[in-house]
């Protein structure tokens, strides 16, 4: 076990070591699952990886970090899909983790406002909304693991942003220590507030490149009182669009998931999910996951009803499973959710995180899908996703019996002419995980050189050491 | 007239003069509305006001402005409340005036979005929203002639905030002459999109200072098919909260207006605005303007007699009016929408536009209104607002025969005693109208130094010369 190489002079890592109880500070064998990252793409070195336990300790450690030049790289739930929390394999870095920043400060369900620390869990956040009566509705298929630092970091996405937007539209305030070391106290609860430059909105999305957010106010939702699932077969992408239009007219804030998966993610899931059972008799090329609920008892299920039986009439629809009861509607989302694990138990996997206009979303899969398999015949898209959001995880699985590693060997190949044809369709290379290391290389396609100078001033302004996430985000990290 | 004052020389003027059509040069008597805000508070020279009509004449007159070291101040409709359209009294400046970026590049129903310029009167925008049967939300007074540029400037509010969001909320892309003279073409009409720093989000609230915003692509909804709209007479500000949460509870996401309202304004309203009725028979200390509206039919009206009824029920509410048409659910707007200008008959008024949680609104009024009739016996509040926001326009008329100008001598004292409070309440100084010149000098005491110094230091990265609406917002804007 060499991931922890000592490319840091023993006395500083003392030093650092010092700033935090013995404790939180990993030996090699603690340490070594914070430096890989999940998918095995990258292994990372530190030269320290400590577990801080409240903001007074994260500043201590940045000041260090400021004082001796120290790279720091904050690592939430590790569970981001880019590489973003990965250190490089330098050894030179101090990986922060905010795993022990994990109180949750302040739940208020009078002001639909909780106060939680970067470390809490997305599904202990959703749980402590839940105790008040109250949803948190931001939801992942990580959310056990990941952490709310981590879904700032990213602005991560999910299922529900649909009705409640990103983590963007979640967050009310934000604490964080700055690279030279200063905690910016930002958590503020109001809902109007134009004093100025609006600094939060750098943090979130910003991949720890500008400081360690080590604490923030998110916003509550009344919770829902009334829910309607359904598992519903279609002919094609087109449509799915469709579907997604007429549930979103007669259904309105109603409609909370509208997810699309194709035959081929549903078989992998019935394959590889324990227990998994097809919703529907017979397979269709597309699915939706519709979900609609509502803090108010306005019949639901009866408005999914109307909506499918008129998708039905019209061709749109060829058949439709309602969830009867709580179960079965989660064995419906178990489905979806587990589109991204059973992909592992098919061979290789190449990812495209991206999305368009929602208005091309079908075109997009259909155009991107025949380009795919002219590129290498046998490769399997499974492209599913957010589908209202315009998001498509648009991954490729190897062809049947090829081999692994030589299929990955083509990942960049295979993202140019995915990604290309994003670009035409006035799409993003990077919806909803981030960039990290994974897809740094490529901004300078998709940005303009006037956008890359003013993310890089932004960079300078916060950093200007370039000692936050080295590598990460940015090709050019120091000025 | 000395309004246009020549601190700059006549070289100069004539060529930024040559940048724009003849016609897009303003002369002094066209010039002087531009040089006054609305309220008269400030009174600004310039060296020349300019009227371009395409981003690429916004580009070569901040080219020129950059090779020159000529400060730019950026104003839309010139309805600001803060002196940020303002330039100071020097005439060193050039007034970029962006009435004629007017075009409305394109309307997408199919997509729901709109491409504007910056020049496109809110009023404007709103009508080819509702042409294609959607809705853009954003409302204020002054809607008929202030910019969606200069409601980007200053991440406008107004009564739709509640149900759909501030300016943020609602726009998609930006694009923008930045103070290097480049153009930034951030148009993106994505819902997601992780690609690096969400850069529109500082020109979001920037008021002028960081480059000038020349487009903007901004969400549409579905247009409301029904809508209820109640006049409701509370006997405390307590009660109010307690009904804004009844509604809350019982409307959802219908709840589309919660308006707040004192007897002494309704008074006002009644006395000045033409045709003005009081809706309920007798008098009552405070009142709600409710609005319930919804893209769906599911029998609004009912739901609203319902709350109110619970509301009667409880001793919540006094009395009620529910509007039977649309002219008088109209009539009731206008009672609201006309609270501004009838202080204005009143004599002089001292302006506090505060947030504070939600939670504390009223407990904030009866605060700071027993605090202002101490320190100056006579004061007439007329706390009015977006109650269900938090944001209280808490405006103070002076006593009945006072001397005006001897009244607003006090503006500074009477912001001392009501911004204390709204600093103890854990609230804003500056809602929804920004900072301008009125609050600049208020920032120190309500923002950390940490804070301060990040906001220059993004000034810096944007604007390193500080020729972008100097002594707006920030007090010194060079480095």
């Amino acid at each position: 076990m060499d991931a922890m190489t000592i490319a840091m002079p023993p006395d500083l890592v003392a030093r650092f070591a010092q700033l935090v109880s013995p404790r939180d500070t990993l030996d090699v064998d603690a340490a070594a699952p914070h430096l890989v990252e999940p998918r095995g793409l990258y292994h990372g070195k530190a030269g320290l990886v400590v577990t801080p336990r409240s903001t007074e300790e994260v500043a201590a450690i940045v000041g260090l970090a400021r004082d001796t030049g120290t790279a720091v790289v904050t690592q939430g739930g590790n569970t981001g899909l880019v590489g973003g929390q990965t250190p490089d394999g330098s050894g030179s870095a101090i990986l922060l983790s905010t795993i022990r920043l994990d109180r949750i400060r302040e739940v208020d369900p009078d002001e639909n406002v909780m106060v939680v620390e970067a470390g809490v869990t997305l599904a202990r956040a959703q749980e402590a909304a839940a105790e008040v009566d109250r949803l948190f509705p931001l939801s992942l298929g990580s959310e056990g693991t990941c952490t709310i630092g981590g879904n700032i970091a990213t602005n991560a996405g999910g299922t529900g942003v649909l009705a409640y937007g990103n983590t963007r539209e979640l967050v009310l305030g934000v604490e964080a220590v700055l690279p030279d070391g200063r905690i910016w106290q930002g958590l503020r609860k109001l809902r109007k507030d134009n004093t100025g430059y609006d600094l939060k909105q750098l943090f979130i999305g910003s991949e720890g490149t500008l400081g360690v957010v080590t604490a923030a106010v998110l916003k509550l939702f009344p919770a829902p009182r009334e829910t309607a699932t359904a598992f519903v077969g279609l002919p094609s992408t087109a449509a799915a669009l469709t579907l997604f239009r007429l549930a979103r007219a007669r259904a309105g804030q109603a409609l909370t998931g509208c997810e699309l998966m194709p035959r081929i993610g549903v078989e992998f899931a019935l394959r590889h999910l324990p227990g998994a059972r097809d919703p529907l008799a017979e397979p269709h090329p597309w699915y939706l996951l519709l979900e609609l609920s509502s803090p108010l008892e306005t019949g639901l299920p009866d408005t999914l009803e109307a909506i499918l039986g008129e998708a039905l009439e019209d061709g749109v629809v060829t058949d439709a499973a309602i969830a009867s009861s709580g179960e079965q509607a989660a064995a419906f989302w178990r489905i979806r959710l587990g589109l991204s694990e059973v992909q592992g138990h098919e061979g290789g996997s190449i990812k495209h995180d991206v999305s368009v206009p929602l208005a091309r979303v079908a075109e997009f899969i259909d155009t991107a899908t025949a380009a795919v398999e002219r590129h290498l015949a046998g490769a399997r898209v499974v492209a599913f996703g957010h589908a209202g959001d315009g998001n498509i995880h648009f991954n490729v699985s190897q062809p049947v019996g090829a081999d692994k590693a030589k299929y990955l060997e083509g990942w960049a190949a295979m993202n140019q002419v995915v990604h290309a044809i994003v670009s035409d369709f006035g799409g993003s290379i990077a919806a909803e995980h981030g960039v990290g290391r994974l897809k740094r290389g490529l901004l300078s396609g998709v940005k303009s050189e006037v956008e890359l100078d003013l993310m890089r001033a932004v960079k300078r302004a916060f950093d200007p050491e370039g000692l936050f996430n080295p590598g990460v985000l940015l090709t050019e990290t120091r000025p």
